[in-house]
């Protein structure tokens, strides 16, 4: 597999919004794109022929679980994870670092890196910006993350300063840790503090980053906070480079973020969802569960071309998510894709249009208008 | 959807190993044939389209289970289980009996019927040989079992007695509650009593069934006893009607009961030990889970043309079943499925060639020399 560095082309700009691709593997991935996220080298529940089939070109490998299991070195002798997972396409890799705040037990953050214990069986690990690096060197990612901490919110500003300090500082060591030509980016912190925000953005800008990532948001702050944050870094950052908001996935934020004029988008929630009964349509989100639905014919959307929408009832749909059935997760998490593919293509297709303002007034009227 | 009498052919014979077919839905069904459990209304952790690609025709729903979720009145309303489940080929339903000993609780078995509470909610319910087939019918299945008693072995004579004579009684009355032109097999009951076995036999032979199925075996007796069973009870029953070893799927245990002239089988067995990390090879059974696979980049079955040896590595499927990934059910169910078919397919040929019995002894040799 050889890697080639990322040239971002801009196509059309619709006010902040913006249409581009650039090229993977031979693989025209335009934007904006939204990246199914394959945590332990498999999209949950998803083969990659579907996940080819519905027009996916570059999906999220997950550091942190990769390298805990079965370990990067194990996916590295194997080939590297796209032969691992046989995916020929794009595969970007986070650093670790959130895993490591979120589902490690974080020990100790030194200017070294984080020191943390696995959450599969307690061994003591340590996370710095070289070893994050050499991991995803090691599973042979397209698009490497550099290793920064992600800060909750609210958080006192001068712990919020020191940490972005020093995550620029990682950033640096990230960078210059590469043995690789992979695509490295780097990522904006600051919490919600506009100025440290700014700085962070600005103090990256300084390194020849392949693109700029907006992390720390989607935390559980206010969606006011998050849209207020998007729109005051997007402009700082970067113009001909990709802008990737880190974790959103919700469509309503992504449009939003999409007209601030960010590219790229990551999330469990299509597929998370898909395995809790919840199902997304251009009407709004539909829980399958509801008793409604038990003796209900018609296809969860009538509009939809998915294999699902196609080829099953909601009362099918219910009975197998009730049932408990492994083919519940499997459809559902299929039709969830699917719609994301169509929300961001839609989206994409407004953009180049010029469109883009009436294809939001239309969508926000349509998934908040009726919710069956 | 229309039903069609079953019309049993036989193909060839080979000692007293037979190839046969018989039509449904326009689909040619060959035998031997093993049939896939759909207990919900879904092959676990399959899509019909899988089903299809791999070959199979002929599927098993479970009376018991769809009786209670989502309940055979609101499929009938939704079409029958074909149209619930989008499968457009054959389907055979148990009675229901096998569950409500197994799985429900059993309060009472009388004259009347099975007085048992659901393994769900608890509630009271009732089956009797008419309510067995009236559930049947509502399914829409193409091929019915009678309402029977399944014995444990051991048991005392006397109650075994009493019990087939029951079960005769109850045969008969399923087979005049028939209110459709669906087939109906009668069961063969006995335990391990091989008079009482004639006796069943001859019973249910005095009834024009479309096929015969011999029930109560598999359920933990020795494997001589089961292989004695129906090698006494095949000759006893009708040359041009199909006999249908139960809930039976071991490999070995197949191939000796083709030997002795059974045509159909049923068994949770692939799907089961595939969410289990088993997987079936021709040379014999794999746990996926063994430390030594991984790092093994080779196909689980470098001779087997599924999908899942086409293009996944045993490390990958270890990896899957060590995290728990949907997808490891995914594949190995569609592995072991896949066997299955091949496994009924080769046994099928070598009856049309005349040479069963060399098939028979290549095949344990096989399977039982090296246990990889």
């Amino acid at each position: 597999m050889s890697f080639s560095k990322l040239k971002f082309e801009l196509e059309a700009r619709d006010g902040n919004a913006r249409a581009g691709f650039f090229q993977l593997h031979g693989h025209k991935i335009e934007t904006p794109i939204f990246m199914p996220v394959g945590t332990n080298g498999t999209v949950k529940a998803i083969t990659v022929d579907e996940l080819k089939k519905m027009g996916y070109r570059l999906i999220l490998g997950n550091t942190y679980h990769l390298h805990l299991r079965p370990g990067d070195g194990i996916i590295q002798r194997l080939g590297g994870l796209h032969q691992f997972m046989n995916w020929n396409r794009g595969i970007l890799t986070d650093s670790g670092g959130f895993q490591v705040f979120s589902l490690g037990k974080l020990n100790k953050i030194s200017e070294e890196g984080a020191f943390f214990r696995s959450h599969l069986d307690g061994s003591k690990k340590v996370l710095t910006p070289e070893s994050a690096i050499a991991i995803q060197e090691n599973l042979g990612s397209d698009i490497m993350m550099v290793l920064d901490e992600c800060l909750p919110i609210p958080v006192d500003k001068k712990t919020a300063a020191e940490s972005i300090a020093r995550t620029t500082r990682w950033a640096v060591r990230s960078f210059n840790a590469r043995r690789s030509d992979n695509n490295l980016f780097g990522i904006v912190q600051g919490a919600d503090f506009e100025d440290l925000r700014r700085e962070s953005a600005q103090m990256l800008m300084e390194t020849d980053f392949d693109g700029f990532a907006i992390g720390g948001l989607s935390v559980g702050e206010d969606k006011e906070i998050m849209d207020g944050m998007v729109s005051l870094i997007v402009p700082v950052l970067p113009e001909k480079k990709p802008r990737y908001l880190m974790g959103v996935g919700d469509p309503i934020d992504m449009i939003n973020s999409i007209e601030s004029g960010v590219d790229m988008f990551d999330c469990v929630l299509p597929t998370r969802n898909a395995r809790n009964g919840g199902l997304f349509t251009f009407k709004g989100p539909v829980s399958i569960k509801r008793s409604q639905f038990k003796e209900d014919n018609l296809p969860l959307d009538k509009d939809c071309d998915c294999d699902v929408c196609q080829n099953y009832s909601r009362a099918y749909l219910r009975h197998l998510y009730k049932s408990n059935e492994i083919l519940s997760s499997r459809l559902n998490s299929y039709h969830n894709l699917w719609f994301f593919k169509q929300l961001l293509m839609k989206a994409r297709e407004a953009i180049l249009a010029g469109s883009f303002k009436k294809f939001k007034r239309r969508f926000l009227s349509d998934y908040l208008g009726s919710q069956e």
